[in-house]
């Protein structure tokens, strides 16, 4: 079964954004996980005041979670992830865990530390921290190199604690380059695996990246999920769509830059990604609920779709043909011989003539997966 | 002395683009380095083919060298830096460490190998590699683990050979997003320190980033500096101006985002970045020689008028006023209390009230910078 | 005087943005006025939803019109433009007058009809139709070509009534690509002049370009207003910074791309503009009421200092100097000379290897201009 | 038959690029007519400098042209379309028709008023003029009304010259953002068509829109194709892939945004325009020649497959019942009734509760089309 996973955030977005106001009522919590269930979704994640809302009484508060759990009983949904929101609050509105302001800070570790404890209880493995309000407008107003220090303070401090109550789990950041801040600090899937390389608990960290922040960038998400499996570091992953650099559109997965969706679920069925199929994006504020749950659903088949034309591709003995032509297999040969000595390889000259004048036949290549997309061949 | 140093590359561009032909004609080293000198340049870098022409022979390979050492011994000016061309050669067209082919591969690693020795006898500090062809137009043709694997053992293999020799060189290693490849690998500041937390000796390299290369990807190259300089890892740098997502335009250093230059110069002067000043840019395509001298000063000129701002920005009282006010100062403090008890914290209730209600003051912090970039403030 | 106008949503942005609730309580429009007025600002501008909120009664709204009045008469602020809020409502997520939907097409027109009396009232020269909504995320979901003929019938439409009532208005069509919706009829400066030519009532009507909304496109402001002026259609403008493509950033004038933004200064104040200097900002939602009045008071100051160092630059006679040779004036002659035959001048043979070889030293010509931002010119 | 064309530069283009040298050697234009007519294309076109190499003589000249007669004889290709290079040569660095140097002027005209000739000899009905070097890297350097100004008697001139010698040609302007130059003047479709509307034989010029020119600054291509259509100006079009915001990478058409490339050719097969599909890009400098082949093929399999999807889309019962919940054909009903008084018209009091509660459902919309292209329904 495959894992596809949904935040309530998300079937859950009212629609409220820069210049509109809300287009459709509040989804209570027990409901969306009935509805996801129906859909055919797995799992089911959320930030904590998604679940409670944020000054929430304890009555209010355990009434929330006692309907949650119900309905995730019912259903037999899992719960594989859970995150704390950061950036609603206006406390929150120059960072959390580096917020100029330590008042901030501490209340944003706290907020943090607080939502382990119900996260092990339903059951997550692996807690997403995406620092939205991490960064600036204004180079002046941050001290990025003391800013990363007490970011890197606050995920030390996380993790020694998970640790300590034994909860197990792993912290996944989700780098973004900008919006709703000007600049976020960790950018970008490379920008965060070079921060959690000073990490006291580095192996506990690893990256949730979202395909539409990267493309922000301009950036390939498949070579950057490439790097992230490389490393070792690929924990979750938040997919969805986006059409470049331009404002964070969450669109329905595939709804974008369709040829990399393709080439992304070829690389996370056959590249060793284990984890749940998580999708974080928004129904568009055109939509009501008929079109919500329609957007759900498109997420889901959009991907199985994916992956049955990436099995055909990967079937298809022209197109193996025609990686072997490009030398895609060689690229897993060394470069040097075992046992080279380096001395004797430099003195070495080596004809590059036919390396020179040959072929890659990389547009053939890119046809062949084109038409597999199009359902064009077999 | 500000050590502001220049490649051949950068004065002697010929203008040829991807829509024109040359507009001026090639320019000699030694003469450059006499000009770069007058000019009050401190160095002068290159890559290999710069020097010496792709394919000389021996005779003209001695005669460009002892030209080359000639002019550097009148004028003084020192090599900090030398550099391998891996791109401009057609056997080079699906890149170098990680072409497919195994041939090119071994012929890039030998040719970066056999540089060194020339380096080394310039008195170079630092070897930065460019990796601006390993990358890929189709998702399909480069798997990007075995690329990065192979890139690692070129690495690998370098740094070694480097230590055998004795040389003591530090390697940088330079990102870009895309051209001349549809995408590179390590594109970013961010993605080339992760890739250097995984090589054998890690120490021995560091990153030198282009202000354009990270601006080409919408990203705050001040931001990303302070990344580098956290880590330890801002070996070398590369000044020049750039607007925002396009082709690379490698414009003199100011002439793009003047204020995040201002706030670049503010961050290398003071954050403890030691190295060269190098100008990485080209002259207009449009500029005759007495163009392409006047850029050169323009770029150490535009540095210098940049410093006296910074300087000037620092010492005004409003202006620490005005950073203690907006808490640049505080994010130096710990989150937490020395000592302080984790399950005590947690528990704890912090009232937030007043840090919810304050104001950051990060508009009149960045007017006071705007102000002192116009020279309006004394 | 400086003819610095503002909108009442500009100080009024309460700081709710796409990932966070408001960070400020609501202003009273009165209240700006006096603080603007005090500021020194010469104008305000407003939606109608800005001024008496939506869905208000009479008793209300006259209250707010009356206090606003009060306002402006106490203080001498002129009205200069008025504009009507076509994108708040649910009511328009799919546009205006191109919604899909006829019902919500009538209503956003009669709400735009509706609109001109007070606007004519107060002595407002010159709406402003931003059409954010008009637009789509999916291509299926909009018929272009029928959109645009509704728009033009919106726009004949008011047109005819504005000059049937005898109000004299001027329409300014205010250009942006994207955001709120992923993709928005009239994207550009250019977009918006092409459809202008179509409308029965083309003379009314020019464009209110704003510099953010341009350079979200990657686009050059300033290349942008110098078409709009040739083409005699700059009826308005919006002042503000944005750091290239990504969202909407609204930053202060020149806090984004200030090299543009002085050669903007130096077009608008040389260029033949003669009206409002209108600025369209938010101020950073880190900020309270305090960094609320210093940013208006931000975007004023840097105007007039960017003047000031456009008068510098334009009365120095290096600068005079190198835009001769920079054939800058030269651009003024005709091509042709008077009378010259066609036939003549196919035949003719006239040599360019003067013109091949000459530089055009606009390198230098940048520095020059780029010393005077930097006040480093006396 | 589809009217499939390329350039001769598309296919012959060798592959230098900013960074790296030739990679394949030049085409004979005679067997490159020979080979595009194997692969099934209709037409070729060419810049001048194609044919005929700049400067040479009038023996190669003649030799080349009745070379390349011969071989569309054989073949049956068109030639449907001709232009100028105004580009390549470093007399153009400047720009030809706005340039500053008034002789460089006169020679860019000259050049273009002299290739009409051939142009109508062979048959062309459009001449397609791309001023990709008129433009600007340094604000300053640019006096962008008087650049129009010489930019409308360049093409004024061209109309007139051709009108009275009957060669009856359209002008199909091909708009661009940047690159080669900093800023390019008529940077998109809107611009073009804008400043069209001010040329005194308007009805003569259209544009010639390309995919990735207007990618490049993020534009919506199936949007400004819209436009055009609506217009009445698209007279020509260059078909290719790009990814977003960068440098101009002329992909095969559909190897870039696959699902805009399905709209597009939905537009374009059912939206009424009639012209050549023209294919403007570049095989990958990766490829020897069968690659170049493969790649022209490439474009017009991808568009066959495409235009398959798009009619089995239309047919689809159920695309036509989500285009009509979705208010898709309500676009084209005048917002008013006919002869509906304006003045009764806005007394008038609507209800818009359900209009403000509807979905549009345009995902549902946008999920038929991708699975259509998917190949997935039928």
């Amino acid at each position: 079964m495959d894992k596809f996973s949904f935040g309530l955030w998300t079937v859950g977005w009212q629609g409220r954004d820069p210049f509109g106001l809300a287009s459709r009522p509040p989804l209570d919590p027990a409901v969306t996980v009935r509805k996801l269930a129906e859909l055919g979704a797995w799992g089911v994640t959320f930030h904590d005041d998604d679940l409670v809302p944020f000054g929430a009484d304890a009555a209010v508060r355990d009434k929330r979670i006692t309907d949650f759990r119900k309905a995730l009983d019912e259903t037999g949904l899992v719960v594989p992830m859970v995150t704390t929101d950061l950036f609603t609050q206006p406390v929150f509105k120059d960072g959390g865990f580096t917020s100029n302001d330590r008042r901030v800070r501490r209340f944003a570790l706290r907020k943090v530390l607080r939502n382990l404890e119900l996260a092990a209880e339903l059951g997550a493995q692996t807690i997403v921290l995406w620092g939205g309000r991490e960064g600036s407008e204004v180079d002046a107003g941050k001290d990025v190199k003391a800013a990363l220090d007490r970011y890197r303070e606050a995920l030390d401090t996380i993790a020694a604690y998970s640790e300590s109550q034994g909860y197990g789990f792993r912290f996944a950041l989700e780098p973004k380059p900008n919006e709703p801040r000007g600049d976020i600090l960790l950018p970008t899937i490379g920008h965060a695996l070079a921060f959690i390389s000073t990490l006291e608990h580095e192996p506990l960290f690893g990256v949730n990246p979202e395909v539409g922040h990267e493309q922000m960038a301009g950036l390939n998400f498949v070579h950057g999920i490439g790097q992230a499996l490389w490393q070792g570091k690929l924990f979750h992953i938040d997919l969805n769509g986006q059409k470049g650099p331009r404002y964070d559109q969450d669109f329905v997965f595939g709804h974008g830059d369709l040829l990399s969706a393709f080439f992304l679920v070829d690389l996370l069925e056959n590249g060793g990604y284990e984890g749940p199929r998580h999708f974080d994006y928004k129904p568009l504020r055109t939509e009501d609920f008929d079109g919500v749950w329609a957007s759900a659903a498109a997420n889901m088949r959009t991907y199985k779709l994916l992956k049955e034309r990436v099995a055909a591709f990967r079937a298809d003995p022209e197109v193996q043909e025609a990686l072997q032509a490009s030398g895609v297999f060689e690229q897993s040969e060394s470069t040097l011989d075992a046992g080279e000595s380096i001395e004797d390889f430099i003195k070495a000259d080596e004809d590059i003539t036919a390396a020179t004048e040959r072929g890659y036949g990389f547009v053939h290549l890119s046809q062949l997966a084109l038409e597999h997309v199009l359902g064009a061949r077999g």
